[in-house]
C-alpha cells in the first residue's frame, strides 16, 4: 500500500454524502429531478455502484400518502385505544387502518405490524416534518416498488447503476433509541449470507447472515437528523452485486419468529 | 457552496476507513499500540473527533477471555440444552455462565441476557475467528471499560481527543440478519435526544432519541466482514460532544420493555 496515495481521503473505504437542498417535497413531484437538482448545484455526481438512500418521508410525499385527520372518523377501538393513551382518536384510526395486527399495546405505546409486515411503534404513521397541523404521513404502499421506480429514473437521468433504499426510523426490544432500517430496497440483496464461508482459522462461519441493508440504512440515519432537511445521503465505497432484492427479505416470517 | 471543492471526496460528509494489517491478537496484547502500528503503515492518523470502532473479538483476546472448552465440565442444564439443540454441552454451559437469565429458547436458539444486560444469542460467546478446535470467545467483562482504556491509550499515543466504540453483531426479534452494535462506549453518549426540537415546520418532535452508537456500529459492520480481517474502522465526519458514556444507556430497563 501506498501511504501517501492512502492519506488522500479520496480512499477511506467507504464515504457517506449528504444531498443537501432537497425542496419541500409534493405529491407528484419526480424524486429523481429533485435529487439529479440537489446534487448538480452541490457538484456531486451519482456513479456506478453508489447506494442512493432515501427517508420515507419523502417518498411519500411524493406519493402522496398524506392524510389530513379531519376527514377521519374514528373507530369505537381506535377511540378506546386513544383515551387509553391520551393521544387523537383520529390518529390512532389512521394507524390501524395501516395495520395488519396490532403487536402490542400499553398506556403509551401501540406497535403493529403494518400491512407490508413490518413492526414498529404506530404503523409508520407520523406527523413530524409534514406541513398543517392536522396532517400526517403514511408510509409509502409498496417502498419496493417505489425504490425500483427512483434507482430507473436515477438510471435515466444519471446513466447510472445505483441501488436505492427507502429508511425508516424504528424502535426495537431491548435495547433504546430509534435506528434507522431499510423498508424499500432496490438493485442489491438486503442480506448478505456468509454461511458455508470460513474464518481465518479454517473454522466455518455459522449464523452469519448480514442484514447490509439495515446497517447502509443505520449509517445513513447518522446524516438524516429530525430537524435538519437531509431526506437523501449517498453512501459509496460499499460494494455489493447488481441483483434484484426486496426489504421483505429482511422481515422475519412469524412462525420463526420467537418474539411475537 | 463551491461545487469543484465539493467534488473532492474530502468532503464527503463521514468517512470510514478500515484498519488493515492488525496481526492475530493475543492476552495481553496492546491494542492501542497495535492500531497506531497498522494506521502508521496505512498512512493514516487518527484525529480529534473521530470514533474508533472496534469489534469485540479482538478486545476479547487482548483481555484473555478466552475459554478452552476442554476445561468445561457441563451442567446437567446444560446437557439438556445441549441434547434438546444437537449442541456442544461445554458450549452450553459457557453461555449459561455468562448469561443472567434466559429469554428465548428453542430447538435451535438460545437468546440470553448476559451478565452486562444485553440480550442475544448465546450470551455473544462464539467460535468463530478463534484459534484452536476448542477455544471460543467471551464478550469483555466490562467492555465500557475496555472502551475507556483504550481511548485513554489512544490519547497517549496520537495525541488526540476520540470516542471509542466496541462492538458485536446481534441479532434482532421481526428482522432477519445480525446488524452490529454497541456493546462499549467511552467518549460520547450512546443516545442522542432530539426531544423538544422543532421540526421544519414547527411542530415538537416526539419520541425522537437515536441511537446513534448502534448506528456508527452497524455503518462499521459494513467493513467488518466475518472473515477478512478488519476489526477496526474509524469513523470520521461524525460530530458528537465529547461526554462520558455507557453502552448501559442503550439497555431498555425490563420494566420499560414489552419483549421480554
Amino acid at each position: 500500500m501506498n501511504p501517501k496515495k492512502h492519506q488522500d481521503i479520496h480512499l477511506a473505504d467507504i464515504q457517506l454524502t449528504a444531498v443537501r437542498g432537497i425542496p419541500e417535497v409534493r405529491p407528484g413531484d419526480d424524486l429523481g429531478w429533485l435529487i439529479a437538482q440537489a446534487t448538480e448545484t452541490q457538484g456531486f455526481a451519482l456513479a456506478d455502484g453508489d447506494v442512493v438512500v432515501v427517508a420515507q418521508k419523502i417518498v411519500s410525499k411524493a406519493e402522496g400518502r398524506l392524510v389530513n385527520l379531519e376527514s377521519v372518523t374514528p373507530s369505537a377501538l381506535a377511540v378506546e385505544i386513544a383515551a387509553k393513551q391520551h393521544r387523537d382518536p383520529r390518529l390512532v384510526e389512521v394507524v390501524l387502518g395501516e395495520s395488519a395486527s396490532i403487536i402490542r399495546m400499553d398506556d403509551h405505546v401501540l406497535v403493529t405490524e403494518t400491512k407490508h409486515g413490518f413492526i414498529c411503534a404506530n404503523a409508520g404513521v407520523d406527523r413530524s416534518n409534514v406541513a398543517g397541523k392536522d396532517w400526517v404521513a403514511l408510509l409509502p404502499v409498496a417502498p419496493d416498488d417505489s425504490a425500483l421506480l427512483l434507482k430507473t429514473r436515477l438510471a435515466e437521468l444519471f446513466k447510472v447503476n445505483v441501488a436505492v433504499i427507502i429508511t425508516d426510523t424504528f424502535g426495537r426490544p431491548w435495547r433504546e433509541g430509534l435506528t434507522n432500517v431499510a423498508i424499500g430496497v432496490a438493485g442489491m440483496k438486503p442480506l448478505k449470507d456468509f454461511r458455508g464461508e470460513r474464518d481465518d482459522h479454517g473454522k466455518e462461519l455459522s449464523a452469519t447472515v448480514l442484514a447490509v441493508a439495515d446497517e447502509i440504512a443505520a449509517s445513513t440515519g447518522l446524516l438524516m437528523r429530525k430537524a435538519s432537511r437531509i431526506p437523501v445521503v449517498v453512501v459509496r465505497g460499499f460494494y455489493f452485486e447488481h441483483s434484484d432484492g426486496s426489504a421483505k427479505e429482511l422481515v422475519r416470517a412469524k412462525e420463526r419468529d420467537l418474539f411475537r
